[in-house]
């Protein structure tokens, strides 16, 4: 029901063309049965993109690069940034070929087609423990950027060195949320957690071998984590954290 | 070092009484050895005290009620609220005769002693699945409001019902952050986060049976959660969300 | 809003003491806010209890004998049938007190008072596989029975000894649907989906030791079953059984 | 043993031909040897068949296409219907030739020959959280459907966005049992398990990565569900739930 | 249906007394729905004990006291022995209190009443790693020794102090089955088996702890030995290896 | 120290050539440092081979084709059968370029050279669930077929269709050793100990899916059997089942 | 075979009195079934005794006091020195009347007598992350001075205050070998082991709830260290970690 | 800050170029933000490396062959030793354009290049259980002899021909620490601690299949060793297992 046709019943019931009793079914039907999508004054499903600047995402893992590309275009058409994870080259020669201004991203993994969006209010600091896991944070700031926020990369500063990571104490402590990457035992966002006083996503990666059991020790590192302020997403889910952060940084 | 005595040491140079090589050698030593800690111009310790208005959180599982109640009264002399997590009865009268303004909250088996702290910007909202939750949920909320917050309780609203929570939609986009509270499939978070446009703070808890494993299938549940904005804590960890929560709200 | 509410704003519409505007508005909010539990016309909680005979069912598990004595009274004041689970001796004695007429079960430790319901329409065939798994197996009786089934009991009848659930392949074709209560290998839902053409509703128990791991032995035998018609509920989850069955008998 | 036999055996006995001692060895051995599948009067085998109209299902897994067409052939040559689940393109192709009337579901991975069978009594809903859940999904539509179901596919629905489902009220009302497919946390059964008064069969997908453990995730989401009715079937498991919800339908 | 019963009727046909198809009738029954149990020519039930010498065995755990006494009193009324596996003192008072003659064994705590059985041919070798892992291996002794069988005990011989066992070649050597029972690694089966060429049944056991996970981490090593001749029963279950050596020393 | 140094010390020491403390230390060193291996008169590995009539079985898994075939050919040098396990195409033309009498046996991927050992003294019965387990049972066959064994299949009676065992039970009763193999929820092993009074041989498969836990649900469903007699050997090891069931079948 | 039965044989070939084929017999047979540790002229259990000034360590879990009393005595009867683990007050009570000059550690729950043994070569450094892991801590500790090592404690040095750590480091650099023993995600020893050039042996304790599941987490973190020089222990085995450290101490 | 900058600074205040409040706040700067690897005077990261000889080890796990190329002839410009472990054909290609003087080891899958490095005191036994254990193996022994060790190694010595190891007595006793390499169940490390003194690392392989897991059967059974000595490195980590022997080595 859109609030045109809201407007019309009413319209009606007032100048007597429509009688209580119909009126009253048909709005009775339209409080149960509506989505809330459908409803027209009232698209709850864009809520979020009002506020965030953006409707969507899409998940490539399990999509053709022919579907990919089509929803890409339909974002587009909306005049929406779109972001697409987990992309492969082929889904980016697909993309490219309806939305010329997409832009790739390898080492993410990620399409993007910019959009003017509201801009966080500070910045949000990214660290990675090591080069491997730069991959998960790079959807991390991609995602980020996205949506209106300013980076500060820290890569490479893994706690094995634990003074790569002392070092950038003012960079860190300039920041108004941090998302700390990291795979095997998953233990810098407890040391990044002890140095500042904002909030920490931890993500942790699929990094590692034998018993890092695909990401579950640095998960379980993260979960335990000693620490005030780490809260943490999926294994790898480098998106999730952008989009956390964005969130956190645009209050 | 202190900074007075880096000052003595530089104004010896200048006035010749001690010779470059060998403030040298005692600046060196400081670069190495000497924790932050104590270096007196920076309690490095004491940051994140003073930008959120307490020092130290006492975990009191695995302590004694007399440790307990001697860290408390050591906290409380240095004017910083206080707060004991998992604080059963026995803790409770030992802190009490030590601190007799001491407060306990039986349902979150939290003590604590208020002080003035700096307050939040909005309300943090409480969701928690079924009423066995509330106790984990209670511990967020005695944290919460301790660290200066004002936390909105919405209580029983699982999904199995779907309309207890959608009933709630206005009081959730009011929030500034949200936690949920949930054991068994630990799904609410999902629905909350698919409602609101602020980050959820998601916390397990171990209530459940069979196959729920103490709460890893709530876990698991929100770690692989669909909706954009969830992080998760530990198993049972009301205290880290609120802290978490609380940190969102203060910026 | 309810159905009176709607129709004094329609009526007023109509009668041009609203205006269309403010109608608009009203109903508007209606549609975002209203749970749909307080919508008057349509009590979506109750739906199930119109269908079934009964509204809400009390997990014990957590619950103090006082709180669960208050809330079967409740339920018994709205003339509504009682049925609380995992229930001990001190919730009996407290349940009794305020609803002398209702009835303990100690082996299946529930809690019933019985009210006409309406009638399933064929029998439930109830097999378990040891002695030891008799309790969870009468929970699922006990909840069947309330809702308004007759149940057929197999008691030990496992595997081991394959002859015994063969002699009761007459009684388990009768059934309309047919509930397995098995731990240990968990193997004895597939053998009697082997032997009849009906759902089959599997509960592992906790019964075992060792590398049962407290059900999951059962229960991966069970998701595993190579026989057709087999569907698994939580490890001793014979409230949920007997609900699910009484939902298939009463089709 | 067949009926034939016996009466000869018996009407021997009673025309003296043969002595009582004899027939009791014969009939001896055919009640300790035999197996009920071959006794003649009572195939057991084909119970199942003559109640559902068809005799068996071939699992595509783990054969090669050539035996796969082979075994199809000779289920075609008895009249019965065909359903051959994960079956890939060579087995299509393998089974075309020997079948030329059989049809393949590609998304569903699945080859079917259609024969006439008793037809059910309502409606199978479907419902499946995501897109990439849909082949899992099709595997149980496509199996309901060659079992003489009506299916009602609802796609999509998952509870990041409450409001799809809810949409669906009516359409989830009117069936009389409930598919419901989801990966990742697999809440969704929860949610429509409390919108229906029938039963709900989960099947949890091998959708999604990290933490999601290949389906773990999801289906330990489903078996510690809060709401009441729902029934779990094995990861990815379409075709079980498809057939469990046909043998509901067709009570 | 009783030999005699079968006799009668065929006895009957013959006479003239009763007709064919009576028969036919009566005998299509007894096919389809006796349990083997009752054919009274063939109680498959006890085939075993014939064989081996006792009926059945009671598994304490989870039993009452006065349960395991009846128990036991029923089957020694039969003339049969009886061993009762995971009996604590209460139900060995309760036992001899029925049973004047029982005897029990506190370490293997287990209730025994011997009676002649057939004697096994050879020895069966028993070695336990720890003291700790005692109790299972006495469990199994009890039960191999009152089945009829020479169990000669090697316990404390672990690997860590690897002559230990290597003293004990000869003895290994004249068994005709070896059982190991070990706890922490589990590797005690390996080297055994490595010593003899006969079958070695191993029995992990819960005994360590940490990442011992209960005897798990025993278990796998168990499973996975790199010697022939190894295989495994369920954590702690001393009584099945005690079984299996001794049908093993029966053949 | 071969027999032959062993002889010349003492005739050394006995004609005075050599003196007491000089051929003490000798033989001590003998006594500390020789492995039984060495000692020339007790060659420790060999006594499996004179007993079971073959000295190596030589595990494809990780090996080149011709460090296979190179194995392979030193084995029949010496005049002893040989075995190699998981055997591709190309390690069989390895094998068969340098020992041509070998055979190949496809289905078990097993490499075989048959020579005169001692045969068994029974048949051994051997079950698989399904088709898909065909595999693991061919390797335990072929391996105790090479071992001087008559074995005796009986393939896809899995308990889905319980009638397919039953129809067996003399050929069961037959055998001096069962083995079974059986993948999914692993539960003919304890169907089979139920009827027989002989050791039964458990294989868990690696067939299945989902929370099939590659072989795992299965292997935890034959742990905790339910029926006396079975043990059980790692997932997919054909080859050990078929070498315990042989050493029972020597006994 | 003590040295004088060897040297006796020697002597009687030399003397003619035994003949060389007899002599052979009698040795060869020594060579095959005599243990190491009846050789009398070589002690195999002794070795490590020698080296390291103690014979043998009683494991406290599992043994009753009386049991753990009677060993202490034996090896203070043989001048050894006695340490006793997871003793709890009651085996402290036995073993005091029994050996008076015995020490009770309460925190470390160990039962020492110390005696003279052979120094280490330098310091054992020992670090815990927190104050709950100090009772795991001691046990290393007090194993550890028993051993004849100098151990410097440094305590409650988590990496959520990282300064704690740092602040030690010439410390930790002034140690010859590091015990790292921690809870939660166990992140400590690669801390510590980036900031020194020795071994460290990691030590997982229980501490923690949740997901830190008994100490696993720490387990998998400290296994999957990035730094190097990390080995690690069982989960709370402080004495093993003691042990080692005394044993590279001691080279 | 260099030590020439300190030095600058120092001599700019005793010449009174400088005012103290302004050198002050220079260096408290250095003191918060410095790292201690840009301190000039005492570069942390090189710590290690002067005292074993080599910096950094490069993990070619997850980098491309231009990587680790760049980064090798990087490390061999400044005169270290290389070591890149997890190095592939196509790495070793890369490598050797740049720095034609590198070696491959295929086995160990590592490329070296060797400088002058102070040598270990003793000798590092390396044993492993089986062949397919040997290039975890090679990866410890190329570790091991790039920094400066003599490697002794004893391939092939399982425990299921326990003689195999027993025969190498000798030279595990004249090692300084025992590298032990294993997979399956891993029991090797035990045997061998309890017949030397010193310490042993224990390396788990992911040899095996079925329940090992990917080589947690061995990692469990090496953590619950029951011999003293006896600390355990991540599944496959040969590496970690030669850098610890080498630390422990040059103690």
């Amino acid at each position: 029901m859109t609030p045109a046709q809201l407007r019309t019943i009413l319209d009606e019931v007032r100048e007597g063309r429509t009688d209580t009793a119909q009126a009253y079914d048909q709005l009775r039907e339209a409080f149960r049965d509506q989505p809330f999508e459908d409803l027209g004054f009232a698209k709850v499903d864009h809520h979020r993109s009002m506020r965030q600047g953006f409707a969507e995402v899409i998940l490539g893992l399990g999509k053709t690069p022919s579907q990919i590309a089509t929803i890409a275009a339909g974002i587009v058409g909306r005049g929406a940034p779109v972001l697409v994870t987990r992309a492969d080259e082929p889904a980016w020669r697909a993309v490219r070929e309806l939305v010329p201004e997409a832009e790739y991203h390898p080492v993410a993994r990620a399409i993007t087609v910019k959009r003017d969006v509201p801009q966080g209010v500070g910045t949000i600091a990214l660290c990675s423990a090591g080069t491997s896991d730069i991959p998960v944070a790079e959807e991390a700031a991609v995602t980020a950027e996205l949506m209106g926020n300013t980076v500060d990369r820290m890569y490479d500063v893994g706690i094995a060195g634990i003074h790569r990571i002392l070092k950038h104490r003012d960079r860190l402590e300039a920041a108004r949320v941090v998302i700390v990457v990291a795979g095997m035992e998953g233990a810098l966002p407890s040391v990044v957690a002890g140095m500042v006083g904002v909030p920490v996503i931890a993500v942790p990666t699929s990094i590692g071998y034998g018993a890092s059991f695909g990401g579950v020790a640095a998960l379980l590192g993260m979960l335990n984590s000693c620490a005030n302020g780490v809260s943490v997403v999926n294994i790898d889910n480098g998106y999730g954290a952008g989009c956390i952060a964005s969130m956190i940084n645009h209050l």
